[in-house]
């Protein structure tokens, strides 16, 4: 059984890693041939959207699936129409999580909470986007944003023609700015029948746009009903088969709905240790219709992301029970190369563990949690 | 950093999955290019001890270990001459473990307990090792036997001529026939500086010579230091770099070493989720002089054996919290093709889910424990 995969990002390599103790292949599709899945897994190499290599994918794996959210979905259908192959996550999911202004047009639909926003395909729509919704606030792509990229802060209206000038090109939306106490995610697998396997919730730290650490589980057990009730909802929405992630604000007891991920997510690589099966095996049990596995914690996890470069491994290891994840990148500033995982008893011995952890990794950070 | 591998079979296959979260690359060498291993990692295909494909070998990877306890011990000593890379284990104790004169004459030397045993090189040699020895007896192969292959248990002496010409043309031993209560083997790692890392003690479970079941830790304290200080002196006196086993027979309080393995060992594979850091991981660390990780029980598992042909999936992970680990091999009688592992908080209860799952996947099979 071969699982085709559209991009071969550590994502891609941890789902192979995943896939390889159940006797599963992997053909990747990537740019290079080099990247992290591509270097222990065939990869077909070429633009994610050629229509020839998607058709080869689609000839030779029982199922498409995707490691990075923007792949083409126009595409995709096109390469699978008239063959036997399976695309999970369902390809509207996919077109969902690929644009900001469908996704809030999905969470109002479900009553979700959400910001307000509006598209703005003009400089006068961003005008009167900001009379409307009010400043300070936030322009962004519509599409192809992640780690904080293609956003820019509103604060005053002088701010606008230079925004504009910067981001205008693209399809934008302009959305309201909120305080906020924290930000959590909430991850699940949904099978074909419409079984599903919740994970604990995610705590998530960001700094400069980038997640920098995951606390999970995190034990608030009427924002994890909240976020289970809306993560449920937009699993059934979307008739969903796979690993999906929203990723909320929390403003006191409420939960602000960010934005999804049709994919196995960042803040649900804990569950590699930490939960006793997986994101990354939930995954794909849910697209080769195996039953879901549980998704219960083995204790309490921490997540800690390795940015721009990954430190000396004998450093790493040298600190009992870290486990680490090496994504086999080059170094590069801003870019996730690999992280680390430790499990503790309490949630309080993890959160102390995770804290002097991160004061080694990140001496130059102000300290997150 | 690649590591090369001498075989590439199950143990390849998950010390590959266990290297490349760390960011090693693997480079194997085995007789096929669809091996278990080879599946997931680039192989040079060719005999095991060919001298060009071992100095190839050499020459790409910083390390040289083996899957497969065969490996030929002068041809790669032959293609490490004169170049950078490390052997780990080293090749005495390859040398030792292969030959089971003498690991006997090891254990002796030692004062670690093991069977009575004679090297048998002719027929008369034969017949004075069992007048010295005794019936009943086993009549061995001094080298190549695994799971009970090249093994004939003599009880009277009309036997032994049919014996002899069914195995003479190799060297062989004649070993005194003991009773025991039951088997355990003990595991660990020593880095080149002499740091270990050893693991709770394994219960194993044969049948027809195959191992079917381990049950880990299995809490017999006073066995357990028994078999560490055993397992110590070994790998002190082979100054022994990476994973080594030992199998042990119990009887009463005593221990009786019946074999050593310089390798990773199928009595270890509940360490992949049993334990803080799997036998696979450490093994790596060990022979890339990383730091040792910690070897605590994460629960108590049990690891049960697929023989012959792995049970449709769909079966094996509708049972809550079964790890499945599907070697990717074909289907043959008496191959070992996976195994499940289960994690239970304690030891009674992984009793009972161990003998409930034994149950359904050979309901063919006396029951074990």
């Amino acid at each position: 059984m071969t699982v085709g995969v559209v991009g071969a990002g550590q994502l891609g390599r941890m789902l192979a890693l995943a896939g390889y103790p159940l006797g599963l292949d992997f053909l990747f599709l990537d740019r290079t041939a080099d990247s992290p899945a591509g270097q222990l897994a065939p990869t077909l190499v070429g633009e994610l959207g050629d229509p020839g290599l998607l058709r080869e994918l689609a000839t030779r794996c029982s199922v498409i699936t995707f490691d990075w959210e923007n792949a083409s979905v126009s595409a995709l259908r096109e390469a699978s129409r008239g063959r036997r192959v399976r695309i999970a996550p369902p390809l509207r999911a996919l077109a969902v999580g690929q644009d900001r202004v469908a996704e809030k047009k999905l969470f109002n639909k479900l009553r979700i909470p959400t910001t307000r926003c509006a598209a703005v395909n003009s400089y006068a729509a961003l005008q009167r986007a900001v009379r409307q919704i009010g400043l300070p606030g936030v322009l962004k792509t519509r599409r192809f944003g992640y780690d904080g990229k293609g956003q820019i802060v509103l604060r005053t209206a002088s701010q606008l023609p230079g925004a504009w000038q910067q981001l205008g090109a693209a399809p934008l939306l302009y959305e309201e700015w909120i305080d906020f106490d924290g930000e959590v995610s909430a991850i699940g697998a949904r099978a074909r029948d419409g079984t599903l396997a919740l994970y604990p919730l995610s705590r998530n730290f960001h700094h400069q746009g980038i997640l920098r650490l995951t606390l999970a589980p995190w034990d608030r057990p009427a924002l994890l009903r909240l976020a289970q009730r809306y993560l449920r909802a937009v699993l059934a929405e979307l008739d969903y088969v796979g690993v999906l992630a929203i990723e909320f604000f929390v403003r006191g007891r409420q939960l602000v709905a960010n934005e999804l991920a049709p994919r196995v997510h960042n803040s649900g690589h804990w569950t590699i240790e930490g939960a006793q099966t997986s994101q990354f095996e939930n995954h794909l049990r849910a697209i080769l219709d195996l039953p879901l596995g549980s998704t219960r914690p083995r204790g309490y996890a921490a997540m800690i992301n390795l940015i721009g470069s990954v430190p000396a491994h004998a450093r790493l290891l040298a600190a009992a029970g870290v486990h680490l994840h090496d994504y086999g990148k080059q170094p590069r500033a801003g870019r996730k190369v690999g992280h680390c995982t430790i499990i503790e008893a309490t949630a309080k011995a993890r959160d102390a563990r995770a804290r002097r952890l991160l004061r080694g990794y990140y001496p130059q950070l102000p300290l997150i949690p």
